[in-house]
């Protein structure tokens, strides 16, 4: 924790009030990245806590550039304007939802462009989430619609982006296989509709991967997890699927594109490729949101912002199982609570309450 | 071995008695693919022989649907028109490439768009491999020009298709880093005058990677071997490269976009990603030629044809260390010789030996 003194906004920029702020999993990644949990250490004081943690040197190599640095944490959140530029006065006393980073803190100075009025009467709590998760899943779909795929595969569907990008399918009539690793989570996207959800732990699950693949034609998948080899079996998966209609063997495989996007790290350990199963005719590619909407320009950034703002409360709801100052977050138990990245748990510090 | 009738040719068509084809390593994956080379047993007659080879069950996903099938061997070759259609008379007696799959044979029927006549006073072995590595280095270098890319990493870099792709990169003016497995292979490459040579199995071969990266600004490899991790560091001295030219650390790694295009196969073991090291802005891709001519349309698939036969005997000479007949082929010592895939070492079978 640092204190850091607010110059007066400029014309086009506003100062906010952070009530709410999402503890999502690439904030975990600036925040704790390759750390080894285990090794966590307090110090510093009550005021002013201090946590430490070692990096094991096997997981240096990406980080190294940032040794040393104070690097401020939290890509959105919402709060009440509380001064603003001469350009920006009408926001003067509004609730906004914000993008930029460093929202972990107690106000925090913005470019007007960073920050969007939220509807009347939405909370902090609902506003919180605005951008990163909801583009993201929007972000999705837009990709497999560019590059001509019909349907999608998603690993650990059931988070609260997973939940998002079953209720953007279902609203946009793309077939979406869903990936999870419980009973418990197979039943929180049923209860919202999904048709196909398979849990990776049950002992056919390879089977019915391809079965769900064949029906529905995917050719593109998203994987949160990234480690292992669960994105390979899902290329695997897609090649065997499209083996089943051709008529001739080829020993260059399939001539079905297979496109694997790793837009997470739930699992820290390297990507393993079984590619001798699946042909030439693949692609693993990182996705990123950022370098994506770059990429599809501003208008259609703005026609998923404008959505995101329509449905604020129904499909881009996101659910939060506990609150935390942000004091709290330093907390040894309530840190490793977060860092477990439970789906179904998702935190959101409050800085109004310390 | 198997006895097959050619019927007359067609108008469109011209039958060859073929007198050279190479033994690429496209080659070996259909003839031997996933096979135990281990497991070979001899069997059938002096006249017919017959191998068979056992699959590790592991290994047997990728294959299942040829299980059974006679498949004909052999993608290029060169012999001599004995038979033409009407409509290709003026290819009577002429010498040709040809291109088509079962080259493994004494004759063969194409049809004449798969045929080029060779320039006169050329032999066989050298009209033999006009095809795959020429088109797939030229490949190489219309990919990473199409996509973007200022320089190339090429490994097994010292195999007939490395040294055509050294030579083409130098009239052309791409900057090319060769990374080869041992001295007598980096001194092959040296002998053409390539600058960047590094060897893989040195101790800083890790440190000379990333400064030859960083010098020649290479974005894009393709790789020949494919399984273990060699793909990952090329990719991971890339970031690292892209990383020393940054102002300020970014969890997502630089903005640097950084492309393996997996070809090959000489190592059949998984590929290994180890993603963390090098942020979000990656794609690892299988390349194949017949997809990239398709993408890259008939306009440049035919000026690349063309510079091959212009550069037949200089950038595109393929140099055989052994010519066999077809029987020899199937010989256990002959078999083990080429399925080693040595660099430096290539065979050339010559039907008309017997």
């Amino acid at each position: 924790m640092a204190d850091i003194t607010l110059d007066d906004p400029a014309a086009d920029e506003v100062i906010v009030r952070v009530e709410a702020a999402p503890i999502n999993p690439s904030d975990l990644g600036l925040l704790l990245g390759p750390a080894d949990i285990a090794s966590l250490q307090m110090g510093g004081s009550v005021e002013r806590p201090e946590v430490t943690f070692l990096v094991p040197p096997a997981r240096m190599s990406g980080i190294r550039s940032r040794l040393g640095q104070s690097l401020a944490i939290g890509n959105e959140g919402a709060g009440t304007v509380i001064a603003a530029g001469a350009d920006a006065s009408a926001l003067e006393g509004k609730r906004v939802g914000m993008l930029g980073g460093g929202m972990y803190a107690d106000y925090r100075k913005l470019k007007v462009r960073d920050v969007v009025a939220l509807p009347e009467g939405a909370t902090a709590a609902e506003g919180a989430s605005l951008f990163v998760n909801p583009l993201t899943a929007l972000g999705f779909v837009e990709t497999a619609r560019a590059e001509g795929h019909r349907a999608i595969v998603h690993t650990a569907a059931a988070s609260n982006l997973g939940q998002m990008l079953q209720k953007i399918c279902s609203a946009d009539g793309v077939p979406l296989v869903n990936i999870v690793r419980s009973p418990a989570q197979a039943g929180i996207l049923r209860a919202i509709g999904a048709k196909y959800v398979l849990n990776s732990g049950d002992a056919d699950f390879r089977r019915k991967l391809v079965a769900a693949i064949a029906a529905t034609g995917a050719t593109v998948a998203f994987d949160a997890i990234g480690g292992g080899s669960l994105g390979s079996d899902i290329i695997q998966a897609m090649e065997q699927a499209a083996s089943q209609s051709m008529k001739e063997y080829s020993r260059y495989g399939s001539d079905s594109f297979k496109q694997l996007y790793i837009y997470g790290a739930l699992d820290l350990s390297p990507t393993t490729l079984n590619r001798l199963a699946f042909g030439f005719q693949w692609s693993v590619s990182g996705w990123l949101l950022t370098p994506f909407m770059q990429k599809a320009g501003p208008e259609t950034v703005s026609r998923m912002r404008q959505r995101v703002l329509d449905e604020l409360t129904t499909t881009f709801a996101s659910h939060y199982t506990r609150v935390i100052g942000l004091r709290e977050a330093l907390d040894p138990d309530v840190l490793r609570a977060y860092e477990r990245k439970a789906t179904g748990e998702k935190f959101l510090i409050d800085p109004t309450r310390g």
